[in-house]
């Protein structure tokens, strides 16, 4: 559970390997590239045209031209790196995350599902077994709002929680339905798979906001999932090539709506809806004996604080008022990377947790916790929506988050969401 | 199934019974006294109080001094009424409902849930044993939002239907937690039960969005509830008698979060949030392969009619446009009655049906279903989330809808919730 082997690495910059190029690896080895006090040594890609223009970024930003590899084994036996940077597909975040483990060096990979607990588990034990850092990139617990709300739920302006809702509502019918010919490993996803499959940019900030794993923990998991109509619509309607109008028997309901009930009594409410018309929204929600704050509509309600009794202030004031102090220096600097900021701020608060040792914001049971919940909420929806357990991945250890303090190295614990808790 | 004994009554007055005079009841007797062809013979009431102020206001609109009951079977045994209208507390509607109809009267009753299945089943078998009409008064499916997304629904705006979600969202702590002193059923409701107590002013409209009990039902229903500490931090917060502030052990969770699949792949959410400090609202969200509206942010987006793509437009104009023509005729008038005229429209629907012996537009199934859902969903919460199954009240009559037309008197079929299909 301790970090053991990492020292301090304050007197060069860091040396960084990079797998995966495609939209998401591009987009990050970018914000990477826009950074201080980084080099990137290595990178891995199987398809050569990717591997080479990531090749051409790094020496236009000024980088020696870095060490290229189709296969991670190898890349993971020779390289120099302090830390691997993961933006493969969703289907091998965490087996090459253990390897990377296995080999000693440090690992950060982008977001996605398990397909079996015991992956998720075998992450656990080989952190457990090697002490290497192991962090998911969830870059929404770095959001703006979210950071916001995490103060405000710290500094008890909405009573003791009660609830949180989150989703992600966003309208990827293009993407995926046209998946066969760009490569998104989204499309065979949805031929396949029927479940909560992208939960985690609002799970993430919701672990936070709830202490899960530290005092707090999820208990059960059910997920209900509607028929799967929206692709074919789609196609039938909007596609031109006859090929392409084809229906196709896509297992992914529409809609899959998932409630998590949690240890301290809260409930957790996630919704996955990418194959319908909809405006984008995150579907947030976070309620408690002193107010609400809602996502749509942009609304918060605080009793005694807001205008009027029953009646929805706008977030806005409150979002300038309550500003996490890590954004609000971030914004004095000037934001940067992609996500409006958000990358940018996942990716530094792993390197500076690489480069200090310190506690890393989402930690590999965070990490387990995450990339489960798609395993589970198939498993419910394959049961008719019956409520399935969630595993206690610490082992007993959220019971007592005293014994796990998050701020190690107090004067450089920049990245850590909860540093608010202590000012 | 059929409604056998009732001619029309055309050629007077009805005559009504009115039984419970609480808040709710004087409201509506109020109602009704505002309306034509209508005669109040008989009120029933526990408390004297009540009664006489019911007697009272029966006079003073000009009718004649109605008889006066404390016995409910009394009254049965005596009325020359033509209907029963029931607003006593929601423990006692459907009992009182199988009287009434054994009685031979047509009977309305406001809403509410069941605490067995086997009540909901007795009210069905009654009414097809005497065929004496019965009708949960239903209001908010007369709303004029609700009744312009029928009309929007009918018309495929939204093309395939996926997802509908609703809500009582509605902040009740002085009611709940101040019931023992204002003689409200509500307090041993929450002391006592832990699940869906108040699902039917947004179910109502989605058992019609979705065609349930004829040509759709739902087939398993899951609840979770959060822990019960709204009511409880209320009193230790806002009420000053220490007797007041002492906890309760309240059973109702804050949040209970239902979930319903339907026979043709739909997804129902239903939520409960009545003891936490929040802004009205219904939650609602209707959801299709076309668009998506939501009641949160009064929002629409339609594929290729809203103005800009994956952006909210406002309802406000779709509501013009499409407006039910029933609501159109109605705001012509002149709106009347509580609730922005949707008792009214509820109570006229019932009277029509009653007069011209036309279908219900909440028939006994529908009744039945909407009753049904509080005790499956106690179910559902006390087995932590577990996926229970929900009865077909039809008994397969909602596999062949077409065997039970809509409109018996298409002359006067005017508060038949789906006039608008067969325009």
């Amino acid at each position: 559970m301790n970090i053991q082997r990492h020292v301090p690495l304050t007197d060069r910059p860091l040396r960084l390997a990079v797998c995966g190029l495609g939209c998401r690896g591009t987009s990050m080895l970018s914000t990477l590239l826009d950074m201080d006090g980084v080099e990137i040594r290595a990178l891995c890609e199987r398809y050569p045209d990717r591997l080479e223009a990531g090749s051409r970024a790094v020496v236009q930003a000024g980088g020696a031209a870095p060490l290229l590899y189709d296969n991670i084994t190898v890349l993971l036996s020779e390289t120099d790196a302090d830390a691997l940077l993961l933006f493969t597909s969703w289907n091998n975040h965490l087996g090459i995350a253990v390897q990377s483990m296995e080999a000693g060096i440090p690992v950060a990979f982008e977001v996605g599902g398990a397909y079996s607990i015991d992956e998720c588990f075998r992450l656990v034990r080989t952190h457990e077994k090697t002490g290497v850092p192991c962090m998911m990139l969830e870059n929404c617990c770095y959001g703006r709002t979210e950071m916001t709300l995490l103060r405000m739920i710290r500094e008890n302006l909405f009573g003791e929680l009660v609830q949180c809702r989150g989703g992600y509502l966003h309208d990827l019918r293009d993407e995926v339905r046209l998946g066969r010919e760009n490569r998104h490993y989204r499309f065979e996803q949805y031929l396949r798979r029927n479940g909560e499959l992208y939960p985690t940019h609002h799970m993430g900030p919701i672990l936070k906001y709830l202490d899960i794993n530290r005092g707090n923990r999820m208990l059960t998991l059910s997920s209900v999932a509607t028929k799967a109509v929206g692709l074919n619509d789609f196609a039938r309607t909007r596609l031109e090539k006859d090929a392409d109008r084809a229906p196709l028997p896509f297992a992914q309901g529409d809609i899959v709506v998932t409630t998590m009930k949690c240890a301290r009594g809260e409930l957790i409410l996630s919704t996955h809806d990418t194959t319908l018309p909809r405006p984008y929204s995150r579907g947030g929600l976070v309620q408690g004996t002193r107010g609400i704050w809602q996502e749509d509509g942009n609304g918060i309600y605080l009793e005694g604080k807001s205008v009027a009794p029953h009646t929805w202030d706008s977030f806005d004031p409150w979002l300038e008022r309550y500003e996490h102090p890590l954004w609000s220096e971030y914004r004095s600097l000037g934001v940067r990377g992609g996500h409006d900021g958000m990358d940018y701020l996942v990716l530094s608060a792993f390197l500076e947790g690489i480069r200090y040792g310190t506690t890393l914001p989402v930690d590999v049971y965070d990490s387990a916790t995450l990339a489960a919940l798609s395993v589970l909420s198939e498993q419910s929806v394959a049961l008719g929506g019956t409520a399935v357990p969630v595993p206690d991945f610490t082992s007993g250890a959220w019971t007592t988050p005293a014994d796990r303090p998050l701020c190690r190295h107090p004067a450089t614990d920049k990245y850590l969401l909860d540093r608010v808790c202590s000012d």
